[in-house]
């Protein structure tokens, strides 16, 4: 496992069918050495081996980067893979029983969707044990299907406004909306088709990394 | 968790679409009652928070029966229900990842789908440390779908010749030919449909289990 570090910068959420341009170990690669903060490792169709197998991969990949991998919602390839943390949806397995599984070294975000999420989460529990909230989608998407209405930056303000827990905003970002994101409130920018649809990832992930550092 | 036991007798594999008189906790009930040694929670569509809310549902229920609950494949949901251990196909995670992470205690079955199966297991590991390998499918069924050929009993015979790791079989078996597949060496016998829809589960569940007593 690498070592809990601030959530901040790009973090990558992997698809497959979007990689298009190189494949996906060969995006990761590049996105690591762009100067990707976070990779989440997300499959929804593949078995259980060939989840494993590419998770593995991945973390050998991005080690020596001392970058951490998140797996979506499977906590067991997680824990079979030596990966660092889950990304935890609303319909996956509830944050607090990955926590109790994962212990606290493990880095463990949770999707919200609206802000009635947010008061349920607080409501059970006003000081949760998460290292980020992920505001999905924060723009209107083509990525993922059956989202909810997007927050927009209003809606991300507002939960900057009521929570000190980093906070991640996926959906819809690119560069041309990176910095507005960031100035809303976002510690990280999460994206899918802009690095790995990206015919150059590495130079697409160090242009979003770069509106960190503006 | 359940005291691990002698793999033997009836051992009910879930399917909900199958669940057409009774709903799943019902027929699980039912069979508890009628003397099922284990049951197999099987969701290969569920997200992951109702599959785990099945499998809790379902631990409350067998409890108080001392019968082990294994889950199919996903050994996360095996350990956040607090599960008794997990059933395995080949295409799930590698077996010796889940004694890696389940402990001694746990339940693991492996399914063969064919001799070449049987060979690789071998090779890889001459003493595995599993809890029954699962002959699947002994016959030809309308449940599982993109099977391999059935092994039939001559295959099973063959399995029970090579190995002392309790086997269990499934796949077709129903009051007709339960007899000649204990004969042919199952030390357990697995059914889907023959009690999940049966009008009467706990009656069916009686007469499969008296067939390892005559």
């Amino acid at each position: 496992m690498v070592n809990k570090k601030q959530i901040r910068g790009v973090y990558l959420v992997t698809d497959r069918p979007l990689c298009i341009h190189h494949n996906l170990a060969e995006v990761v690669k590049l996105a690591a050495f762009g100067g990707v903060s976070f990779v989440q490792l997300r499959e929804k169709e593949a078995d259980s081996r060939t989840f494993l197998e590419l998770a593995k991969h991945l973390k050998t990949i991005l080690t020596p980067f001392s970058i951490p991998l998140l797996i979506n919602d499977r906590l067991d390839i997680c824990l079979a893979a030596g990966a660092d943390g889950v990304h935890l949806g609303q319909s996956d397995l509830p944050w607090w029983e990955a926590r109790r599984l994962l212990g606290n070294d493990a880095f463990i975000g949770l999707s919200l969707e609206t802000k009635e999420d947010y008061h349920s989460l607080i409501q059970l529990d006003p000081n949760p044990s998460l290292d980020y909230l992920a505001v999905s989608p924060v723009f209107d998407t083509d990525t993922k299907t059956n989202t909810k209405p997007a927050w927009g930056l209003e809606g991300l303000k507002w939960l900057r406004s009521k929570t000190t827990i980093p906070i991640v905003a996926i959906g819809g970002i690119k560069e041309s909306n990176a910095e507005a994101v960031i100035q809303a409130g976002a510690d990280s920018i999460a994206v899918v088709s802009a690095i790995c649809s990206a015919k150059d990832p590495k130079l697409a992930t160090e242009i979003l990394s770069d509106k960190f550092h503006s």
